[in-house]
Parts: C-alpha cells; structure tokens; sequence
C-alpha cells in the first residue's frame, strides 16, 4: 500500500508526527560550513575501475582520487540545530575517484563514513555510500603550542576507524598558500541512491543522481605534502582503494547549501 | 536515471562494491536474540490517536500502548557478525500504539531510537522510525551482588537519551513468572517505509509494510510492578504520548528472523 | 610497600613499560589551545559557600561564577599526539566560584566534566574535580551558513550532559569586541588533588594546589549576551549552582603550557 | 598544604559536596557481576619479563599470562546505580603474567582498558593501570539464532580498541563444562597504586597493594579452544605480550565485592 496523503503526520524523514518537529532529518535545504584535509592521490587504476559503475567511463585519468577529512557543522534553514550543537557537528571521511559521464568529468563516492547518526540517513538520502566511523582530524589553532598554525610548516593528521579497526591515516604539512586549490574532487558528484525493497522479489529503489549544492564558498587554500594510508578489515574494503602514489594535500574551510538535486538523464 | 542492472558492483545496502562485503546492511534473513524490558501502559487517547496514521482506526483500546527497552545481539545468515561483536551489538527504545486495520487488532510504532548505526539504517528500511540515541538497560546477573536475580524481588532500571537529554525512564520490579506475558505488543506491526525523494516536487518512497519476523522464540516471561517517565525536548515529542497509568511490566529474552516482509494491502 | 626506584619500569603514569610510552598520561609540561565558551553569572552566595573549602573565605563578592565551556586540543611536548588527534582532542566544562586565600582573590573549581579519558585522568593530577560527561559547543566559521560569524549577532550554543541527563546548557549572542575580557577566572584556581587511600582507616592524599600554567595566550575577545540553565540530576549536584542572574558572556581561543605546580602553602 | 578535615565538603572521591553525592567514585565496598571470557596463552618470556617491577620474581612459569575480556555491572552499597544503567555498565580489558613474590605466585597485570570514565578511576585507585579503550564481547543467548548457547559448539568473539586502533581480538569455541576452569589468573594480583606528583621534583605516590576482594562467586566455567592476536600501536604496547602459544579458553560469569585492600608488606 502506498501512502496516501497524510495531513495529520508530517515530517521530511521519519518519524513523522502532527509538527514534523521530531524528523530525524529536517527538509532541506540544509546549510553546511566545515573544515577539509585533502589528500589527492593515485590509486590502482584497475582497481578504481572495478568501482565504477557501467553508465561511467573511465576518462582519461582513470586511478585518480583524493582522500577528504570534513568536520562539520550543519543545519537546516531556521537553524536552530545550531544553538543545539550536539545536533549539528559531525565529521565525514570519503574517497572519491575521477570518472567521466557522458564524456564530461564527473567524481565518483565508493566509500563514506560518518561519526552521527543524522548526517549518516540524511548522505543515504542524498546518495553517499555512508556507514558509521570515527573520524578525527587536527585543528588549526591561533594560539598556544597545541596545533598546527595555517602557514608554511604546520602539521596536521588525521585517522578514520570503523568497528574497532583503523581504516585510514593521513599527516599533512603545510607548504604555502594554494594557487590552484585541490582539483580531483571539483567535478560533479555521480551518486547512486538506493534504498532496499521490502517485498520479496521486488527492486530496491536505485537511481543515480547528482549530489547538487549551491552556494559554495571556500576559504583560502593551503597546501602541502601528504601522507596517506588505508588498511584492510573484514567488513570495509577500502584498502581496495590505496594509494599507490600521493600526489599533494590540501586544507580549507568550505561551506555550502544543499537543497534537493537531480536524477542523472 | 534508473540503475539498471550492475553486474559489477553489489550489495543489500550502499556501499556496493565487487563482492558486496561492505553493505552498511548485509541481506537478509536477519537473526535477532535480546533481551526485553516492557512497561505496558495507557496514555492520553487523543495523544495515540494523533499518531495512527489515516488508515489505522483508534479500535477499542485506544491510549494503550508499550514501552519497550531492547538489548540485542544480531547477525545475517553466515553470522560472521557475532565473533566481531561490535558489529553485532546494539540496544534499542521504542513505543507501540494499539490500534486497529480492517478490524483487526495492530500495533503502531510512533517513536524508536537505537545506539548503533547499522540498525539504524535497517530499521527504516523496515519501516521503523529509528533515530540515534543512547539506550540502557540493567542484566539479570546469577552471581554477585551487582544485578537483579530472574525472581521475584528483581529490581531492573533502563534510560533512553537522545541529544544528550533523558527522553525515557523506567523501572521494574519482579513480582513472578508471567502466566499471560505482554499482550499490548503482540499484534503485527504496521510499519511505514519512507524514503525521500531527490527531486524537487517529486513524492517521497512512502509505504505501508508489515514488519513481518518468523521463528518467534521467548524465555520464560517475568513480570512486576513498573514505573515509567517520559520527558519534554525540542527535538523528540515522545512526551506527547507520556504515561497516564502504568499497567505493567515484563522481562524476558526473545529471538526471532526477519526476511523482509509484505506491503500492506 | 613503597615502590623503589624502578628503572626497568618508566611512565608519568600506569601503564608503566619499559619505554615509558604507553602511559595514560605523559609527563608535563602540557601545551593546550582551545576555544572557550565562558557565562559569567552570580549563583546564591550561600550555596557557592558550601562548596569553598575552610581554607578559602568568601571575599567580598561570593556568588559570582563562570560556567566555562572549552573545546581542546592538547599535546606532550615533543607533540605526536597532534598528528594522531584522536589522541588530542576534548571539551570540558567547568565551573568557578570566586573566593579568596589569605586576603586574595582566587578562584574554586567545584565540578568539571570533560569527554576524554585521558584529560579526565590527567585532571584529577592537578586536583581538577573532573567526571566523564558529553560537551558541545557551536564553533565560529568563515564560510558558509552553518554557524556564527566572530562578529556582532554570532550567535552560539553550548550543553553538558552526564549519565545520559543534560546538567547545563548555555547561548551566547556576540555584541562585539569585549574590552576588558572575562574576569571572574582570572584569579588563580586553588584546586584539591584527592587520592583515595588503599588500606582502610588510612586517610587519602589530599592536598590543595595552585592548578598553574605559563605561556599563556589569549586571542581578541568577543563579548555578548548570554544565557545559563543548570538542571537536576541524582547523580550531580550542579544545579545547588544555577544562575541567580547572568552577567555576560565571553568567546576566545587560549592557548597554555601546564608543566606541574606547586603545593598551597 | 595538607588538607585538614572537612566536615563541610564530603567525598570518597572528587567532586567533594556537602551530601558527597557527586563524587564520581562512591566509597566501598564495591560490588560487581559479570562475564568473562578468558584466553590463557604463553608469551615471550623475556617481555613477560620486563614487565614485572623489581619486587616480583618470574617463578617456575615465566611466559604464563592470560587476556581477559569481561563485561561488568558494578554498584556500591545501597546500590542505585543498578536502576540507572548507564551509571553501573562498562567492558574491560585486561592481561595477567604468572609470577612470584617471595615465592608465592602472584599475577601481575601490566596493561587495562576499560570504556567508560567511573571504572577507569576507581581501577586507578585499586592500582589497575587502566586506559580508556572500546571493548565488546559476544554474549550467550538462550533463544534466537543470534548468539552461542552455553554448549559445546558455543562460539564467541571479543575485541578490544584503544585511541582507534584495534588491539587484540579473540576467539573461543566452547567444548564443555571445564573441571578445572582458569588457572592463570588464580593467584593474587600484585597491584601497583601511582598519583604523579604535583610539585616538581617530588616522588609521585608509588605503592604495592594486593587488589583484593571478598565473597567471590562463580558460575560453571565452560571451556574451549580459542585463538588471540595483538596488534602493534604506537601509544600501546601491548603487542610486546603477544601470544606465542594459545593454551585454552573460558567463559564464565564471576561476582565479588571490592571494599579496599592491603598494601604489599
């Protein structure tokens, strides 16, 4: 049975209640502000490709990726989750891999986790592969002897785990202001929404989609030299994904507003 | 765009990958064994009445209702997931209404928080209206000092936070083995599964389904005296439905195996 | 028994090895850089009473309190722990109450929470009252619309939570560049290292210190607005503390080295 | 300055209040239930060694040591942490070498973790060297596919993670009912109290106590065959005690009551 219209209980996502107060998450658009460590790397092209799906072509930089630490902190528009912020802050790890659709570059999201519970059912909505991890990056810092400052030589790490095992480290010393910025995570991102059918038999809902965002700003860049390492588990195959190769890192404050996107035709 | 069929990449649940190991959320059939604290309870009819859903009739008992505190281990078929047990353990809250569809007697799910990020997923592809949260419940112990004997006189107490506020409180004193057990509970779930859409103007995934389960397997029941407290906030409207008479309260042990299940029609 | 000199067997703390690095704690000094989140407010002079030790008198201003919410990375000198930040990072909060010694203005911790066991430990050396509790504080950004702004109308939230029941929660709206800064923990902090006695009829180490600190450094501070909310708990009695009136509240970053103290005399 | 008595302000440990209510350890006696898993196994000698302080002797079976996973429920006497969970749950780590002390075997445990705040401190106080870690046990089940029975064929799994990193994992499959149960882990435990000084140049408190405890009880021990493995970290040196040989594995629950000790004469 479809649902028909239901006046008395709304809500975005459930539960669905007479205010829609209670969603676990709110409608968009949602507002995003947070800080970025950048890897960008090499991984094994074959490897990469395995990853792909079949509407995506491999491009002609197939192995390409960047390995990205977000912490952020996010609210929907009214945001009150913001005076709330065990509501609002959280933070990400995800890989992304060069592709192109239809000739044209897109990126493409293997693998994502998430260290909240919000932000892991609202990325689902939106298509990210995301599962819950640990996610800790360094902060910059303006003062004391605690942190890395933003110029030539600070130093930064940061590490992903999931179910007890690390999956992911990586250090960062910063060599300068970046003229170009990162550039393998700027082309759109091709993702794929899936949500399991209930009935025996059935189809999941599957649709790709374009993960969408407007308003971006960025802070100055920073960039610097990398290191970056991924490691086997039992229940995550980002290893699949090493680098064979590390290419730069970069840090930066961006934020951005989401608000719904579009199938891919 | 529709997924079409990808032979490439596999998997229940996102992430897809070649061999499909890392889904979020394995295939079903799922195993659950755990352990259960329920307050049977009345609340304010018309509370009840404002969270049934337009196709489910209040029935001759509306403002009864269960809270029920869940401590459970679970895994897929294989059940590589129990030797890892942090993958396999989670606790859980949630809130059953009586109601009535098509005359028949059923239960209605308003409210659910769990502790763990793949349940959490799970569960709204179940229907369930899941949210993060912290659950605790006290063990039944047979040795020491430090727990509540299985018998007449067992003192158990459980919390639900969400947000870092209290939601749910409980407590539970055994008075002897139950001849009935719990009935509020027992009549099928009628779960709604929601998935937004991407596009805008487009209509959500909304659908009614049976939670379904097979191989239903419980201890011995226990049941006392209970108490139970619900509290106000901001983001969780769980106090709507806050007890106006506690009837009384249940501990046992329950397995069972979900499959996915029917749409209701 | 007293332990000998053990030189097989190094570490400022347990565990001890032959290496001395898998100590809890490391020995000082400590470097730390932090946001603070500070409400300067009055409780009711005699509760703040109870909660001063006979040593300290009340001075001329009893009542007035800051609750202080802190959001830290910290490190060892030689500073690996910057580079693995999962080992770096924690937010406390914690209150002062004005006092004096021997005709001084000083300042008295009476609680402390912080969300790490490692500073929690490291704490309770320099006779810092602290538990395990769940700190939030809404960071500053420069991008985006997912926070305040350092500038008249940023506006920021705060909570504590402990055993699953939120004790405090704080909002701060900036109306500018403070002046003069927070002053009521200016004064230095007379703090309580308690060690439990092992044997019994043995009395405890107890004795009060100076808690310390060099090197430190302040950024330009934000004033405004603020309010402070403490609620009950069985199990913390922070609200004997709750704000009578609120005074003003203050947002900077800090930064400290703590390298040991000394004994009040 | 040595803190006189303080009738005013009361506490086993801090925070001190006038009811001695918020003190984050409750005086003892402290009484526990839980369950065990334990792996006897043989590591390297010469680490097992280096592990023992200058007081013990390695006796006739250096390398004997056995992991231990146990997940607890503890609460004081009066005992209300038992109604609110949250307040009396937590798992642990830890491992035992055999050794002697004037030629009475005694264990000696050189490494602890444990996942929540209370125990940690209290741990201290006793002279445990614990750390704050993540800990998860498979837990027998009585119905349901998800779990082992207490049976032959029973199969468990734990693990253990500190600062993100897994530690150690284990296996136990269970044969039987064990005639003889644990061994390795039978003789005192030759603890070892330390609170660093505060004042340069001071020695910290260093002291040799029996851990003690009273009124053990334990359930029928099973036993079976296991498997452990460590892992390398660079805060943790647990892998130095590596298994060099798996002897034999148990699960059991164990009660007892802790109300102070003895320091070593």
């Amino acid at each position: 049975m479809d649902v028909t219209a239901e006046p008395g209980l709304v809500g975005y996502s459930l539960p669905r209640t007479r205010t829609g107060r209670s969603s676990l998450v709110p409608p968009p658009p949602w507002h995003y502000s947070g800080d970025f460590l950048i890897v960008e790397y090499r991984c094994d092209p074959d490897a990469a490709r395995a990853y792909l799906p079949p509407e995506l072509a491999p491009g002609g930089d197939l192995g390409s990726a960047a390995a990205i630490f977000a912490d952020w902190q996010s609210c929907s528009d009214g945001g009150d989750e913001l005076l709330d912020p065990v509501r609002a802050q959280y933070k990400e790890f995800f890989v992304v891999l060069a592709a192109t659709y239809r000739d044209e570059p897109v990126t493409r999201c293997p693998f994502m986790w998430v260290d909240q519970g919000m932000p892991l059912v609202r990325g689902l909505v939106q298509g990210f592969p995301k599962k819950p991890g640990s996610i800790w990056m360094t902060r910059p810092v303006t003062v004391g002897k605690a942190g890395p400052r933003l110029e030539a030589g600070g130093r930064f790490g940061a590490s992903l785990a999931a179910a007890d095992r690390r999956l992911a480290e990586a250090t960062l010393t910063l060599t300068g202001v970046s003229e170009e910025g990162p550039t393998v995570n700027a082309p759109p991102l091709f993702n794929t929404r899936l949500f399991p059918a209930w009935e025996p038999e059935e189809e999941p809902l599957a649709e790709h989609v374009w993960a969408g965002g407007r308003d971006r700003e960025a802070s100055p860049v920073w960039e610097g030299e990398a290191t970056l390492r991924f490691f086997e588990s039992p229940a995550d195959e980002l290893a699949d994904l090493a680098p064979v190769e590390v290419t730069r890192g970069f840090w930066l404050s961006f934020g951005y507003t989401v608000d719904g996107g579009r199938r891919v035709r």
